[in-house]
């Protein structure tokens, strides 16, 4: 069984990628670390646990940082709804989380499955990159880190040079990009690119008929205006599902190494993943950047998912 | 006929686009200005002048601004020779520019013909951005300009962000960009993508064997070395006679509407153009981004520049 | 006589440094080049012409940028009236500037009286930045440039790090640190340290009892107010006059060489006068930066001027 | 008894800070933490190591963090020497630290004495910044945090605008002004003003005899070639100390409690401590910033803590 860590600001699409990942067979999601991120981490950490439990799972939820390193916290409510999870009335509140820190939490079980941890990154990397601080050697005991953020390719989607997960705390993704940890970074380029569903394609998820397939593309609601309107997309897409994708199988995409470097600005210069494809920075590739996805294979994945017994 | 302002840091890709428009009877060149970019000043000057002189032509070549607004010029001159014409030998020397300042030039000229001028830049802006910052009003009297700089998608040729004319001197971009002028944009990408030769199409417009023709291809001695080794391409690249192809026929290019602003960092966050593909800065579009262009027609427009008499 | 080219965005204390000059039998105003800043350009434009109609005097007016070389104009009219002289009733509308911008007069005074010419801005420096970067050899024929502007020591007006005028335009300012003209710079603590009258004082010079003496502290009636609240004065302080004082008389003040760089950032980092006092940057000094006047003879110098006939 | 953390980059002026603190009967140093700064991470915990050894004391000394938050690592040993003692070949070598980090230590001692703890820091805020970005809590429990850092008024020492620990640091230091603790920041202007030594000073020192009075002063030599030659004062001067004594006895100096900014730019806008004097930001006062400093009693204190035995 394959050891993973996920760290998230749980919302609509963090959702999807928790189920796929608790109802995989293969996998023993051995934390869930909540940061601030689409909307404030006491919502986060309800729509965690709220998956969790929907899923039947015992994966332990961790509270983690309230906000960014350096910046404001700025949600995404707008996009995932109030509540995160599009705002159909789920009964998020009540739950608790397991005691302890999600940064002590992520040092804990990296060291204590040293080499063993696959750490799938759905949020701003403020936990992420805490912990690194705290601990430098950590990057070297981690497996792998998959990280859903920045833009391999074009343009993003909070400002015309940043997706939101990198431009939320860019000071904390730089300090994770510069850690010496495997990287792979699934940008949101790939999500709109591999990642979308139209009408037609989420319909045909929710007649899977599960309560997780209806689930899975209920609480999209909000987040299929904000894509169709503002992203100018078919329908909503699930950057952080098809991150996990690539995480459970590295298979099922390609990559090209590159040095990625992140600004630190304001305005247009903040959060850009600076991709050096040319190799003008003289520097050396230090992470995989995510080029293709097979949207065949990761639909599969995640129907096989919400069809799978909770 | 139409009528044309070319301004030019004028180096060997430079003196190509130069040669198709001097070439060209449908085309008065009413001035040629010259700025500092790949060369200094002065060996830009006289590349201009040779280049006319070469082209049997009485065109009006005026020096302009040595240094970018604010930053110290850093020239090209390991893109494009010392002498930015490839270092072939060519006698750069001992002409003379016509007397006034390119700065005064534009103004004067684009008064003169108001509503006439096609402007076509292919250098740092820095001389149109002075004329401007001077007469405001200018920018409503060009019929509309064609800018070589900057990236409409992809990565830089200076550092991943950015491209050499827009990182050389933001801070002259920036101001043109926000200037209100009708502008197109014909980026690094369009060059690279539809604008590179490969050692057998190099030799096929050689081959013409005009004094012109040998001229063209010969001058990219030293860029041709850079194109392969730094940019990884198939041999050199013609930014610059692409744009002033896009110039003499739009027909042949297809273009988008976006807003584009300019960065004025440093480092990472210098000279990058922000293209607002979503429309995400809220800001209206103000000039045209070229999506791509008919490679055909425009090796059909060189060839048949170098196979007039001159 | 001295000649004297003032560069001024006028408003109230714009307005008694022109009567100071303007009144000095041994001051030969060669031109009063406007541009905006405490107040839109129009408005500066009629009051300074105004002023020197109040003084009976014919300097020549005209008109130049009306906005900073990159960023947006903001002006003090919070500080200086809507009117930028009090708001107090005046007839401030009407009167046409001399024909020719004042770009292109400081270029055109400069070289006919090379070597000879006192520039005194009391303004953002974007007037003299443009005709700077027109003709960079222009620094050397001014024969010294006095800049009310920026800190030599303290704290600023607008932020806690800037002075107005450089915060308004530091690109232009920047760009006139870096001309190499022999200059002065009267930073704003000059003129709270020793240019600020209480009502006591300011009651003494209007009982000088002439249509100037009134005018001078009557058009102060909103900075007034603004220089007690805001910042925590005994009453209304002249930096343009104290400038001009200083530029008449040389003697009255102290000065110490420095090198004084300036930011160009935003926010905290915009428009900081950067005096290098140790010099840990290691770049020489170009500038005097005064640090002392004499009261006494300002106040004396001012008087004066007001009480000789117009 | 008042419970002391000293979190430090030992080297010569911490040397003598700590010294002060140690010797003082009244004051119990829970724990000296040790950060990268004026010396690598290990130097400086040699330095701390031996001094309390010297001392004949056992306060516990933590490692801390070995490099800024976002920044590389650039230390002071042009100033303090290369093992940061003044190279006077002291036996700075072999001791170990207390287990724990530094971090850890902070957090758990400032619980475990909720209220009555005086933090005193004398280098880059890295170790403080992340206690507090762990635990934001931890604010509300520090009784004062004494800071060594930044500049209240007038010029800075690593450039024009900024003081070494800081610069070093800024966003951690932006962390820990931002965090609501309770702070009094003593800057390099305090030190420069009131705790320079000229020779005869530091001679009046050293002629008390004691070992600790040798020690305080001969550390101090290479400082002192470099306060004379690049501070341009007339001796060695004491931050730390200074610092330490204000947190030892506050009724010693003055404060005036200002918003205090830290800007996080590069070159001259880096750790610039933006001291908002007329409130001009709108923000209110969150810290008391030394604004002078009885040297006599500071130097009685000096005095007094290497008579006292070890």
């Amino acid at each position: 069984m394959r050891k993973f860590i996920i760290d998230t600001d749980t919302a609509s699409d963090d959702a999807v990628a928790l189920v796929m990942a608790l109802q995989d067979p293969d996998i023993d999601v051995r934390a869930i670390t909540v940061v601030a991120g689409n909307v404030p981490l006491s919502q986060a950490l309800q729509n965690a646990l709220y998956t969790v439990e929907l899923c039947g799972k015992d994966a332990p939820v961790y509270s983690g940082c309230a906000k960014p390193i350096l910046r404001e916290l700025e949600t995404a409510q707008d996009v995932h709804g109030a509540d995160g999870m599009g705002d159909i009335g789920l009964p998020l509140a009540g739950r608790a989380p397991a005691p302890g820190h999600a940064v002590d939490v992520l040092r804990q079980v990296i060291r204590e499955d040293a080499g063993d941890i696959t750490l799938v990154t759905l949020g701003p990397l403020t936990n992420v990159a805490l912990a690194l601080l705290r601990e430098p050697e950590l990057a070297a005991l981690v497996e792998h880190c998959y990280i859903m953020g920045g833009i391999g390719e074009g343009h993003g989607n909070v400002t015309p040079t940043a997706e939101f997960n990198i431009w939320a705390d860019p000071e904390a993704a730089k300090i994770v990009f510069e850690s010496g940890m495997k990287m792979t970074m699934v940008g949101w380029d790939i999500s709109w690119k591999y990642a979308t569903f139209d009408p037609g394609q989420a319909a045909e998820i929710r007649d899977i008929g599960s309560p997780l397939a209806h689930f899975v593309v209920d609480i999209q609601a909000t987040l299929t205006e904000y894509a169709i309107e503002s992203s100018h997309l078919a329908g909503f897409d699930l950057p952080d599902p098809i991150t996990m994708a690539v995480a459970i199988d590295r298979g099922i995409a390609t990559f090209r190494d590159f040095r990625v470097d992140v600004t630190t600005g304001d305005g247009l210069q903040r959060g850009i993943t600076v991709v050096d494809v040319l190799g003008v920075t003289g520097r050396s590739p230090q992470m995989a950047v995510t080029t293709g996805v097979d949207r065949a294979a990761f639909v599969d994945m995640l129907k096989r998912s919400v069809s799978r017994p909770v």
